[in-house]
């Protein structure tokens, strides 16, 4: 059995120094859907004022994270922008001001990285103020007003994630590169390309371009089509000639059924999607796929708990020579349970069990998939969006409600 | 909208106190299978050495069942007996004693308790012990040194719990009747009854001979299972001219599927059963089946996480008149939903929406039910148990493996 | 390899003769159903007009079961007594009476029986007359109005069919015992007995007291739930120290979610079935285990066609010594695909292959199982026939509508 | 209520009249899965030699496809070319040369065609001559064997179907031709092209420049791809300016996970497809989507039973004017439930119902979709093919063994 990696806090590498000399970095997992589900965040708005209100909470969760192997905590920042919270916030305390959450979230981050091998990154996402066509000038004020806390806390790195638009996330690039950090790039999309038809390739050469060293994919999909992504990706930059290491953070929930908009037009969004979850034993096959494309920063997103991650760290484990903290609970492929009383839960002590069992769902009545919503409306609202005939977010719901669905 | 229920620290009430007055106490949820996925709980042997080793991740799981609408914490005790944990304990440093687990599980639920408006419950499980068939003396025993430490940090009330054979929780409720506190006591069976085959109802009327004021069942069965199992109690008692409250703290899986012993036997388990887990309106439905059946003590077992507790809390608000604190971050039925931006989502902000829907699976090449395991085994097994033929669990280990299966 | 089972024309011996020497009866299959969807019986109403609208149809039909291995060709005159044409008749020619319908059905199946080793069996089953509260007197008076052309027709033996109260059951079996032939009864029940409650035991007794030689289960249910039942009309006869063949004709659709009344309260009957149909290999698991309880009378009923019965004579094929003829054309478990040009498809020539193969639908977006319709109803409806309130179909029809459903 | 079409035996116009006029012309359906169910067709060599041994069954089969609403009879000639004859032929009495069955399958397709308003069309399909690389003049010889007899029986008109290279289709055109009559072509293949890589609009080009009037998709693919295909057909033939009607005979089986080549690769194919044949009101969809999209030659190939046939009659009888014979047996969308005795049952008698009723599996433990078998070893076949390294079949067999599958 391989040592249990245990922490070398001095001489902490970047993260390109890191994935330069080709070592793995796993990413950690998905904050808000694991802090809906402790009661600390709320869907719709999932915005994260709770490293103010309840930072025991957010630390326990890095910390759990950091146990599993995660080498990169990101700062519980996600819709953290001026914009987002003013829109939601009015069942948050007046007080809980952007910079606040901001602030708490790198510190709580800090505080918990000092006990293991972790980095901690700086994150931005899509704002409302693009999405209402504010300009170029006003979205880049957004990003900087959070770059601000990032680099007065000095994180070790940054990552503009959840983009359906390459053009707002090469701003974000463009204005996190001003802190002089490495940065990250990934979107919410999908083989098609994002909102605006720029195809994946393309996408990722505007990243790279715009000074992003890492690039991928986040959210929205399932783990297949997610690396499909990517994949596309790869290709657009050996096509441009341009290097840059990958990276993915798929969703938790197997989501086959979803169209170009991902899984936020599926029927069970966001509450139920239990049937959708993933084992460990899919997050190690999406591991091993992650690593065989190249892709060597590798985590998850909305739905990946501890658990998840931890199964990425054992995958690739023997690659990394040790595993994480957290599988001192935890038997390789299912082992634990050859002490198991009864004889035939101790014939599932393996990994031939474990990798072909087709998992059932306890529900008959149920069916395995589903037709995404929305599927008209779609297309006239990115038209919308292009023509930009709406030009606040009100407007552009009203235009929304004007239309059968 | 009801108002969040707030902490009332004077005037703690007792258990009986509540239940006698009508009022509705709320459970919570599975410790160690939650603990598991964040990396403190081995599967397997489920021990929960994590009181002592990592109790911040024990404090923080309590903090979320009480923000969710728990009013009983139980020490995270289970399977803390000194038989199972020197069975099971290689991987646990020698000097955590099953006292020092105890201890620490106890002082840890008492401590979050203050936090809020709820009881403190210590609990005792079945034994190895009773299985290698020691007797009534030794295994009686084995609770007592659990008990005393129940005793010593005096506990608000004492839970007999997942007990598959009624002679075992009998003996259980006689020692834990000793302290003078109230005892609870549920077994984990289905409609069948007990291994022994002794139906429910008269499982229930020994249980509340032997001096429990609260039966009924947990772990093992679905909700819908456990139900009928309650009221096959429920109507052994009435038929006995017995009184006792009830209590159901089924699993969070839908298991239609599976044979006597329960979900242990399905293929899934433990490692599978993602797709099983029920939804928070699963939950809301079956809060109101316990309710509208006369339960009052009403929580959850494996797989429960804290949003399924507030899905009890959330359902039974009416009754109560007020919500729990963790409310705060969640709307009724979805309402917060109706300030999304796609309209399709908004059109999900109703109660008829979730409580009608069919949520996929996401896996067009997995079955929708599995055939339990060892069938042919369990038969005999229970022979072999109830002619005492097996002394020793190593015994019965290799009794097991002579059978085919 | 067996041979193909000749055709005996001389020494044609009774049905009671060859079940008394232990050898296997093989039934037919299906006809309203397989000449529905061959486009001469209406779905509904379900008459055999079709014996003098086509006779070629139905007695292509009768070939195919001979060829397929059916001993016994049951007369096409299902739901064709004088009060069921009647009431439905309003679309067949006004001319075509039940008396020359039945005289049809039976020169037809006569004719096709001496093709081969066939016997020919006259049919009644439930009546409108009985739903609607007739007297015993009257009800016998329509059995005896069809018994009459078997009498003239001079059939092999006679069935009594589709039965859900064993008090009209036993009533046809009387009436058909006038004419000396020997007589078989089975009723469209599952385990939980007649729509009056009479257990499945109590029924055969009944049936057999009442001068049945052959008892059993036709229709309803799948071939599991009708096992079920035969098993406990054969555990009843046997309690009783009564003698008597058994029979069993199930569906030709998997069940396993219907309630008491069988396939007609699903919400697929009978327009949506499709899914539900069983293969050529679930016949052959249900043969095997209808022999090996005891059934030597194996046919089928709605479902079943030619190739479900050929797949009873093949797995039976070693107890009896010979295949059917319609095995020229069908190699025994897929055997003839060993000669395809697609190695994988080659693979599939041998039986572990398909008896182990758990064959997919197809259809990600629909369930595998439904919830039947009209529990409610049902009750009433079954208390408003015992307490005979309602006298007439029409006043029935009227008391189903003012409730709810 | 529109009338029965009722038989106008004078005058009967051509299919290229038909068509040129705008009239949608009705296909038949699967002569080879029909027969195999009722006895008469060997699954694996699928060979036609019951026209010879068993006319009554195959004129049985015609009469009630006519009865359905066909306007075409194909005589049943699949696969009955002398080079297939005799590769299976071995079961087969050696005195029933291809020219005997062709012959014979004609003079039935003629004698019950003169019972209704129905054109007979004579057909050839894909050589193992040409599988095994046989040359253009070899293949072509073979074609011309059967056409012979249609020109001697004087058939209404040619069908080349059932191909999966376009080469082949070309040549069969080309030889089809020959003899003055209108000739359709369809190809089994799917929106990826043939065999070769062609792809569909391509493949529509070559066929109507080598003479066909009528081109379009038949088997292999359910019908959601078969229309995907001809659409591609259809908008090739727009790019080349070429006009031809669009012809589709599709599968009667839901095959979403069907690859490249078909059903045939589905684990299910050929004994375990029941849970995927079509209901009839997915025909009425397939037949509205059909028209909408051009096509006015609408039938069925395997699967197709003749009440699904009546499907396609009666959703386009608003069109068409007129009902087909078998609707005296038949009320649209179920209406004939409404005399149903029971309530529940009568609220099926509705369009509504039946139009969105998600039919249950009644399989629990199947799953909804399937992994096709042979992936890898496709594509060496292919490229076996195009290289010409395997000239005979058992060349091509040989080389299949050696790969691992």
């Amino acid at each position: 059995m391989l040592p249990i990696g245990k922490t070398t806090k001095q001489g902490k590498r970047g993260i390109l120094e890191r994935l330069d000399a080709g070592e793995i970095v796993i990413g950690d997992g998905g904050f808000v859907f694991a802090l809906e589900k402790r009661g600390y965040v709320k869907a719709g708005p999932w915005t994260p004022e709770a490293t103010v209100e309840h930072p025991e909470a957010v630390r326990q969760l890095h910390r759990e994270f950091l146990r599993a192997g995660s080498n990169v905590l990101q700062t519980f920042t996600f819709y953290a922008s001026e914009d987002k919270l003013e829109n939601r916030g009015n069942y948050v305390a007046e007080k809980i001001t952007g910079q606040k959450v901001n602030e708490a979230a790198c510190d709580i981050a800090k505080e918990v990285a000092k006990e293991g091998d972790a980095l901690v990154a700086g994150g931005v996402s899509q704002t409302p103020s693009y999405l209402s066509c504010k300009d170029k000038a006003e979205v880049k004020a957004v990003f900087r007003k959070q770059l601000e806390v990032f680099v007065k806390k000095d994180v070790d790195f940054l990552i503009a994630e959840y983009f359906e638009h390459v053009e707002e996330a090469v701003w974000a690039v463009e204005v996190l590169k001003e802190s002089g950090k490495p940065v990250a790039a990934t979107m919410c999309i999908g083989p098609e390309g994002d909102m605006h038809g720029v195809p994946p390739g393309q996408c990722a050469v505007q990243l790279v371009k715009a000074g992003a060293s890492i690039v991928g994919v986040n959210c929205h999909f399932d783990s297949d089509t997610c690396l499909k992504t990517v994949k596309l990706m790869k290709e657009g930059l050996e096509a441009a000639k341009l290097k840059a290491h990958l990276m993915s953070q798929p969703l938790a929930f197997h989501t086959p059924d979803c169209g170009k908009q991902g899984f936020i037009d599926l029927p069970e969004f966001p509450f139920g999607l239990e049937p959708r979850i993933v084992t460990r034993w899919d997050v190690q096959k999406y591991a091993r796929k992650a690593y065989d494309l190249g892709i060597r920063y590798i985590g998850g997103c909305c739905g990946f708990e501890p658990y998840h991650i931890r199964a990425i760290a054992e995958e690739l484990a023997p690659e990394r020579g040790f595993l994480p903290e957290a599988s001192e609970k935890h038997g390789s492929w299912g082992n634990n349970l050859s002490m198991h009383t009864k004889p035939w839960v101790r014939a599932r002590a393996r990994k031939e069990y474990w990798e072909n069992l087709k998992p059932a769902s306890g529900r008959p009545y149920c069916p395995s998939m589903s037709k995404p919503d929305g599927w008209g409306v779609t297309k006239g609202a990115r038209e919308l969006m292009q023509q930009k005939e709406a030009t606040t977010e009100q407007q552009l719901k009203e235009l929304f409600q004007k239309q059968k669905f």
